[in-house]
């Protein structure tokens, strides 16, 4: 059975609300209350058993009792009396349900159970659900409004969000500050149905939609909604507000390469690669939207600033070089056509301040604005100050040379498909000039920073775009593919034995078998025999506790390097046992480990762990000190490919040192990558992994020396 | 003869406004008109030798016409005009002029002839200048309008700005959005003569201001800046935004270890340790102000969220920890009071959420502020979501029920003297409640991201006057004070031949003449003295070219580290000379430095340089790569404190690594705060010095050592 479009839902021409009051403090009151107001053209069905009528429409006491098709139920009642009204619906044919009602999977164990079976409630009889635990859903274009919020302006963004109150805000701060509006809003709630990646694919198909704009606190399926975003993008901007950052932080980490980042670095990296716009400060989240609905992303990232005020100009600059916008200089051509706009003490370069230019004559914005959009060197226009206030701050009558400029301005951007966005110190008092710009889609913000951060997010986005095409959509994981069967093996001893770790020794087998160089080492079970594997190998070795019991090795003085002679080879093996012995009496020591000291190089880490709402994701890092004290890490969501292993290494802020700082020759890059990639692969291969850790690594100029790997798997066993 | 206080000035009886105009587009007009408009209680002059009247009041055609006696004069005639007029108002014994009139030290160097040359007249004369360049002066407790903006609000807050636009921006702000207006404004400009610490020290004093808000571009003189900021901020908040951070950027440097930052991470930690408020964007800048202006500091750190949404309380936790404020739990009779209030889904741990519990009755927000204030463990407390709007979201009777908790919360900050922050969907509103609340001096905000940032600004305020007693104030420098006759002789030596550097030799020889410890060292002029000195220190050597012509020895291929053997010693040294005469033909070449070599440990750099703004500052960063990749770097200005140099270690990220990391022991950092303090001790006592360049140091457990010094020599003999 193929579950129904979403498009059923967001087009129904017929609402039952289950839970209709007569008290205009109740949600069941104010949702058909709501549906009156906005004029929703299709039928409206209030049930409640104890009332005949709500708002002067027939209340019928039971969904069943009513005649006609019901496409969707509104559900507000208690969140007991759910799965009863479903199975009702289910058997009136009704084809989504947008369940208000609390008390399933945000209440913890008890919820998610009850949270199931409504779910499958819903897929025996084909409803589909959003929700529950839904502040509402507003479909504009069908007049459909079940969030019994008011005044929702109808225009071209998409808002999906987790939180009524949220949801509120942006829409509030859409009616009060800008001309353009919702084609739908979602509260998305538990997602015991349909999950933000649907949406998503609705929303990037549908014709009303230009830009979507979402508030996140958790995710079902955050693999899925990456899949999907990579797609979405390409056609249209996401911005997104991921909240709780600050609660989840780091993560308490039995492992601890998975213990140097809370899952917020993992997102922030997984949603930049997908393209989408991720914003901190819920101040910024309409403006950015709105800008991008509204305007053409820029070609490069060259923009100009054109102000009536030095300060303005600077701080402008200041904040848009600290988002990594480029302010470059206008070419002569455009210098000299300012120049002769302008009065002759005007900065020409950019920034451009008029110093004065305009007072008598605000029209010359738009004569700047045209030739430096006509610069070729330029991809767009920030203008900061006055302009919507001249009228207020010099004389009245400047106001129609300044509505002259807004229409000029507005058709520029058309014409010339670059964008505009102005900052005025007047937005508040929206006069005429503004409200035109407004009309244009020049968005107008009274906040220096908001403007500067809309401009940054048009760069951002048309640098996605311009990458867009060579990049793989690489989220899929085919668990199993490339799996050996000595690997399974292993694995298979490890847990007969109870094991809930492989020991070193299998873990770097694992790794061999997956063809990443690994040195050959051996097991000494005694010290005699770690003298004769010492002089086998020659040169300096190193001694390793082997013991299912010792995870930390290190910590409980299992580890003795840079051995020489017979004696201290001899010494270090006693002093390991008797160590280990003392630290930990009942651990079952299965020996020393004897290796070869590695070659000095930079040291490396890699790490993976599994995501919470990612699955598994994989980590490198530079150098110990650099990881352990300045968590110096770069993450991905787990496949990778080469790209993407590249991509890593040069996301780590000491990358330089890789390419060899003060005289030492670069290391091998490409052995890492290659490293990476047999990592990405052995995860796929054996879903039973819960984390794998290597660490170090020696990476050289002639490749690298894993120096200790370890492997913990899955507390329980998988089949798949 | 004692300069004028500045309270002649913003106190002045009469004005003479020299330039008065009749056309109203220009300054000379609406000068006149706003002072008639504030009804400015003093005598007005208009002087044009044109008119014979302006705005009704007789006009004279110089100001030596006028009989009376003037306080001030505004001048807006020309530059050319500026230094004749000053002259006639020397005749007249006035006291001060505000300069409105361009072009001078903001033109280039003869611009800056031109202001040393109406300086030169306002101190023969005894006239006080603000400016010249400056966008005017408002006083607003004398009502006298200089700078012809309307509708300045009365109130507590000081302006300082050094750009016209910025300061109507924020006085615009002010007018719409807040309860809270101002003392004095003050158009800086060029700082000819009255500089930022003059208006300081007065506002520190004056009993309308409570707190100081700056934009500043370029200050003339950084240095007096801070030294009276130290005092001010003890008694009263300074908040500043300095613009032009990437305008200067990273300075182009010949010195290295100079390069590593641009002016402003040096402004921002000297800014900071004088207890100053720095603001990188220009939307938070008026609200901070406002909120120091309002209310008490945070005591500690700690702060509660109250949030009638899970949404805000979340995104405001998340906002509030990237800013370092602690969101502690409640205690449990806290919590316990607040469940006897709140319905049983709220959550009561911090962020406190209603969960629909203030639906039908708002007032219970005073009651939760209530319980939560009087927790010992909570020092402030932050409402976000729709307070101030429950009329409009829910029903109009609510509003009565949100003015009593406004009155409430109100006098509860004044009595437990714990600040309370809103923010509200709803501030444009502007209900009667959140009127009431601005009227108890609560400030409330639209923005979420400025009502925490106002937040931390509380907490970081709060913070540092808890620190501040300790703290001494210590930015007179002593030229010369501990200079020793050998040190002066040497970069007597070095300047009489010619040399704008000294050679390392002597760059170390002052240094242990200053007590530091330096390893003895001495030059071998031919391969067998090498090899002899080798010899005598024993152990591995280092040697080192010593020539004036090269700067950076590594690039010139000489240095040559690790030689043990003397066939070792010998050829180093004949590679080290055929290196240099290849690199550099004509060098002069002493010979080469023999030392041995530094025992492994952690790398430091050492720096200093002159700061344009903030005179001789101090640079230290661990490690070569860790500084040279990640500009770990802390800066001080000179002269430093014991507690300053322990600061300044502290302040590196990679601080960690000094107190040993992965079983490395810790480094003696006494050895390297005794290090910083040598080097301030040396740039303090020779004038001379540029630059001075310690790098590497080698830090150990048990010392440290100096492996390279530079000192660079101004260019032109100083003698002070």
């Amino acid at each position: 059975m193929v579950s129904r479009s979403l498009h059923e839902i967001f087009y129904a021409e017929s609402v039952a609300v289950v839970g209709a009051s007569a008290n205009e403090t109740k949600r069941g009151y104010r949702a058909v209350a709501t549906l009156l107001r906005d004029r929703y053209e299709g039928k409206i069905y209030p049930v409640n058993p104890k009332l005949n009528s709500v708002l002067g429409i027939k209340c019928y006491h039971d969904i069943l009792e009513i005649q006609d098709d019901i496409d969707i139920a509104l559900i507000t009642t208690p969140g007991e009396s759910v799965a009863d009204i479903l199975e009702k619906c289910g058997k009136k044919n009704v084809k989504g349900a947008v369940i208000i009602s609390g008390g399933f999977g945000e209440l913890g164990t008890k919820g998610r159970q009850k949270e199931r079976e409504i779910a499958a409630i819903a897929a025996e009889y084909n409803i589909r659900i959003i929700g529950p635990n839904t502040s509402g859903m507003i479909s504009l274009y069908n007049r459909l409004n079940l969030a019994g919020i008011p005044d929702v302006p109808k225009g071209n963004i998409a808002l999906l969000s987790q939180s009524g109150n949220v949801a509120l805000h942006i829409i509030t701060e859409s009616g009060l500050r800008s001309e353009m509006g919702f084609s739908y809003y979602v509260g998305v709630g538990n997602e015991a149905d349909i999950r933000f990646h649907e949406y998503l694919k609705y929303f990037e198909e549908d014709p009303h939609t230009k830009a979507i704009v979402m508030y996140v606190e958790g995710m079902r399926d955050g693999r899925s909604f990456l899949q999907q975003a990579y797609q979405t993008t390409r056609k249209k901007p996401i911005v997104l507000l991921k909240s709780g950052r600050s609660a989840t932080g780091m993560r308490s980490a039995g492992s601890h390469t998975g213990s140097l980042a809370g899952i917020s670095e993992v997102s922030r990296t997984a949603f930049r690669r997908a393209g989408i716009i991720t914003i901190d400060n819920l101040d910024e989240l309409y403006p950015v939207t709105e800008t991008l609905a509204s305007l053409p992303p820029l070609d490069k990232n060259r923009v100009a600033i054109l102000a009536d005020g030095g300060g303005h100009a600077t701080v402008a600059a200041d904040m848009l070089s600290d988002y990594g916008v480029d302010i470059p200089q206008l070419n002569e051509k455009t210098q000299q056509r300012l120049s002769e706009i302008l009065p002759p003490n005007a900065s020409l370069k950019n920034p451009v301040d008029v110093a004065g230019g305009t007072d008598e004559n605000p029209s010359i914005f738009a004569d700047c604005a045209k030739v430096i959009l006509n610069d070729p060197s330029i991809d767009g226009l920030l203008i900061v100050g006055l302009f919507g206030g001249y009228s207020i701050r010099f004389a009245d009558k400047l106001r129609f040379m300044e509505e002259d400029a807004a229409h000029q301005m507005g058709k520029l951007v058309k014409k010339i498909e670059k964008p505009i966005i102005l900052q005025s110190l007047y937005t508040l008092k929206n006069t005429h000039a503004l409200e035109l710009l407004r009309y244009y889609g020049i968005p107008v913000y009274e906040s220096l920073g908001i403007a500067c951060k809309c401009v940054s997010s048009l760069s951002q986005y048309g640098r996605y775009l311009h990458h867009t095409q060579r990049r793989p959509v690489h989220f899929v994981l085919n668990w199993g593919q490339k799996s050996k069967s000595e690997c399974i093996e292993i694995i298979k001893k490890a847990r007969s034995e109870g094991r809930g770790a492989l020991l070193e020794t299998e873990a770097k087998q694992i790794i061999a078998l997956h063809k990443a160089p690994v040195v050959e080492e051996k097991i000494a079970t005694d010290a005699e025999q770690a003298v004769k594997l010492a002089k086998k190998i020659g040169g300096k070795v190193v001694l390793k506790i082997v013991s299912q019991d010792i995870l930390h090795k290190s910590d409980a003085g299992g580890v003795k390097v840079n051995l020489e002679t017979e004696d201290e080879v001899r010494a270090a093996f006693d002093k390991i046992i008797s160590n280990v012995k003392e630290y930990k009496p009942e651990a079952d020591i299965k020996g020393c480990l004897v290796s070869p000291m590695a070659d000095k190089g930079v040291e490396i880490i890699i790490g993976t762990k599994i995501d919470d709402q990612f699955g598994p994701v994989i980590m490198v890092g530079l150098g110990g000190i650099l990881v352990e004290v300045l968590k110096d890490v770069a993450f991905r969501v787990l496949p990778i490919t080469r790209t993407s292993a590249k991509g890593m290494l040069s996301d780590i802020k000491s990358a330089p040192i890789l390419d060899g700082v003060r005289g030492e020759p670069p290391v091998d890059k490409n052995a890492i990558v290659n490293l990476l990639l047999t990592v990405s692969e052995i995860i796929e291969a054996y879903p039973d992994i819960q984390e794998m850790d290597l660490n170090p690594v020696i990476a050289r100029n002639d490749g690298l020396s894993i120096v200790d790997a370890r492997i913990i798997l899955k507390k329980e066993q998988i089949d798949e």
